[in-house]
């Protein structure tokens, strides 16, 4: 369970610059030939809906956008390919050659409780700029968020045992593996079964023995001994390759009183891969005990999820640690967070010019403006009433009433009094004129950052079932802007 | 849409080979300290369940494997990291330095129509070289595997029209980009919009505009305009921004008339991302076919899937392509594919010694023995009737009767009349000896070559609803093994 330092590299061995819709790129020549090249423009990613009908999400995936950004170039290899497709003008791949991002890059941190609509990223860039990274920064949030939440859901549900994430097998590809370990670190498990993440992002892993091993022996004591002769001080055996109470415990409690007490050692764990958990690991626990073996842990590993995890423990399982596969790698039950990456305004000279995006569907609508994002906490209880947005530039004075708005009513409306409340800006820097100026943090800070950042969540907004709604509001200026946005739209195509 | 000449790299750039769960490593390190170092295993890759309770499931991911095999090597950085961990010696470590894969892996080829309990994947190796390459393999199918068959899905229910993979957005990471469109264009998708899966497989790559686009011009007329100046021979414009009958619609036609056609070309298409796509594609297309615009195609793409596109068909929607985002790439209706690899055989000296993993699940018991696996043709239709394991060595005669046997029960069993019927060989010789022998064919001829198996295969295995069960049956001899080896697990654990 020794890990090594963890030490992040920016950049991936490989080139990913491509790993974007082509939109992109004929939408960027487009932009290249017109008078709008050089014009700034601003972007949020956000997501409408929290996975699993929760009350939240985790933010993850900014450390790897970080990488993709400072790794952004098209090389010879990419050109030509570019060349080939015959839709690009020599003067736009020139330009492409020469690409770097020179824009502003605005996140909230990794880790962070996060809720629909609120900008995760904020973009400003330069047009091309700001188009040509939609595609991997939607791509990376979309993923790695939607696994940190995932595991923050079981580790929760799993009340203090230690979560252990094992699905590589089941992933979506090599990435979805090592990234979706690592974004279900952040959501608070112990360690993955995946040795590369372990090497590459500084993890705890751990691994046992599969029934394979078992069955490859004449029969299961030799195969429990010769495990136990390689690792005395970290010995767990697998149970149920041929029959959990009648040959695997038996066989195990053997292994532990014939050949590592004398030797000095423990048998640390035994694990079961199949049957009724709350039964047998009562039965197990009996037997361990009444063998003086109440230090030997039970672990358990079939298809859980939060929801059987919950069960298991109400019904009084005993379980020391869970090792947990496909519905946290490849979160089962919605394998799919939307994020999107929508824009908010267009910059003519140094003036800021809103835009919405109008749809019929209501939660559809977006959020106008180049916008700034706080949470307010409570100061008694200091746990977070909810997020306001605001127009970029807004100030938000904790000495005067703050009313924040819903975001289509202003009759919903709510107001937290002066003195009582505390605001913390959740958009932090990342890239500043296209250099990088955020520390990133060693991923085991942000995994400590965001298990305290829950801890000033109220349960109501954490709980499975039916959570309360956490607030996302707008400030005043905010919503009238965005009203009469509504507003001329409509009009503008009444007249068209 | 032109593509380059694929040429396969079978190295990827990253060293992979860590992407194990680390129980492969720990129980290596037994073998390799046990007398069983040396002895020769055989292990089956198969699956249980079909995606979406369909009748099938489409074999991809070998290419990949091929590659993380040819590649699988252990660097001195990963010794060392493996030596932090404190769990190895350094004679295993050094054993891991030298390591490179020598036993035979056999397999079905790439876009094969495949069934439950099938070995998709045969191994015959070392103990620890077939162990070690456990999860890479596993994960490689089980993701591809799933992207093919939900294309397939996806494709046979457009009835020709073409579809476009849109999904990366989505994805789980930048493998699952790029290999999931891989998977998609095997099981049948025209191309995708992922640029880097264009450059790295040459499948077809295309894509026009977002909202945000139409949103950056001031108007949706300039727009239109601005693109089909840049792109006149392959102009298709994004109806929906604002409204898509009212301003879309009459938009497009306007760039069409004053602009394309004035100079020479047509509006290649339309498309709309929102909205009601049956009663929207019809009005579309009497519009245009008003406007002398027959030729202009209508391309939709909003969270489409086999079932909606079977519905918005039967309605006689006007559509000409469709682009697929995340239920395809993520496969959301079913984002697992339950791929497993599990042990058949150990060789003793030259002897082969089945073994067989028993459960109370009838479904997991599995098949034992190292086997062949053989698809059984009509010779008259040329329709697959089945498909039939045997321990390897049987020889099947087709001018003799064969009889198949379910895969539990002896009475359930079938006899196809002598020379009545073909026989195919479905595993392939891939390494030899650890040496590649495979011809890798062109991702082109792959999807051809599915294109053309599943022409035989009856309708009743392809339809979505409640699916005929394909024949996935038994030799007497591998029955007979099996049955007595079950009743030989009873009674040992009996006497346990």
């Amino acid at each position: 369970m020794k890990s090594l330092d963890y030490k992040f590299d920016f950049r991936d061995e490989r080139n990913l610059s491509l790993v974007m819709d082509f939109y992109e790129l004929t939408m960027s020549q487009c932009y290249f030939n017109s008078e709008a090249r050089e014009r700034i423009v601003t972007f949020d990613l956000f997501y409408r809906k929290n996975p699993d009908n929760g009350g939240y999400a985790v933010f993850a995936g900014l450390e790897e956008i970080i990488g993709y950004i400072q790794n952004l170039h098209f090389e010879d290899e990419d050109i030509a390919y570019l060349r080939s497709l015959h839709k690009f003008s020599d003067a736009f791949l020139d330009y492409l050659r020469h690409f770097i991002f020179t824009g502003d890059i605005y996140a909230i941190k990794e880790g962070t409780p996060v809720f629909p609509y609120e900008p995760l990223i904020r973009v400003r860039a330069k047009i091309i700029e700001a188009q040509l990274l939609e595609t991997a920064m939607l791509l990376c949030v979309n993923h790695q968020t939607l696994i940190a939440t995932k595991a923050r859901r079981i580790v929760k549900a799993a009340k203090g045992r230690a979560i252990m994430e094992f699905g590589a097998r089941r992933a979506h590809n090599f990435d979805a593996a090592n990234y979706g370990a690592r974004a279900a670190y952040i959501g608070g498990v112990a360690g993955t079964a995946t040795t590369y993440a372990g090497q590459k992002f500084g993890m705890p892993v751990l691994g046992t023995m599969a029934h394979s091993f078992v069955q490859s022996f004449d029969n299961e004591y030799d195969a429990f001994l010769a495990y136990a002769k390689t690792y005395p001080d970290s010995c767990t055996v697998l149970l149920d390759t041929y029959d959990t109470l009648k040959s695997g415990l038996p066989n195990a409690i053997r292994v532990a009183k014939e050949y590592l007490e004398p030797n000095g050692y423990r048998m640390q764990g035994v694990r079961i891969d199949s049957g009724d958990m709350a039964y047998l690991s009562k039965k197990i626990r009996k037997a361990l005990d009444a063998a003086g073996m109440e230090d030997c842990n039970i672990v358990v590993s079939n298809s859980l999820d939060e929801y059987l995890i919950q069960s298991l423990i109400s019904q009084g399982a005993q379980i020391n640690s869970m090792g947990v596969g496909e519905n946290l790698v490849c979160s089962k039950s919605t394998p799919v967070f939307g994020g999107v990456y929508k824009m908010s305004a267009v910059y003519e000279d140094e003036k800021m010019i809103p835009k919405i995006k109008v749809s019929e569907n209501v939660e559809k609508v977006t959020n106008p403006a180049f916008k700034d994002l706080y949470r307010i906490y409570d100061k008694e209880t200091m746990k977070a009433i909810g997020d306001i947005m605001t127009v970029h530039g807004e100030v938000l004075d904790p000495n005067q009433d703050l009313t924040i708005y819903h975001q289509m009513n202003s009759w919903k409306n709510k107001t937290i009094p002066a003195g009582t409340y505390i605001i913390k800006d959740l958009l932090e820097p990342i890239f500043i004129n296209g250099e990088l100026v955020y520390d990133v943090p060693e991923l085991s800070a942000i995994r400590d950052y965001s298990e305290a950042e829950f801890s000033h969540m109220w349960d109501e907004i954490l709980r499975f079932e039916y959570p309360q709604t956490y607030y996302v509001d707008l400030s005043k200026k905010l919503l009238d802007l965005k009203l009469k946005m509504l507003e001329d739209v409509k009009h503008v195509n009444a007249n068209k």
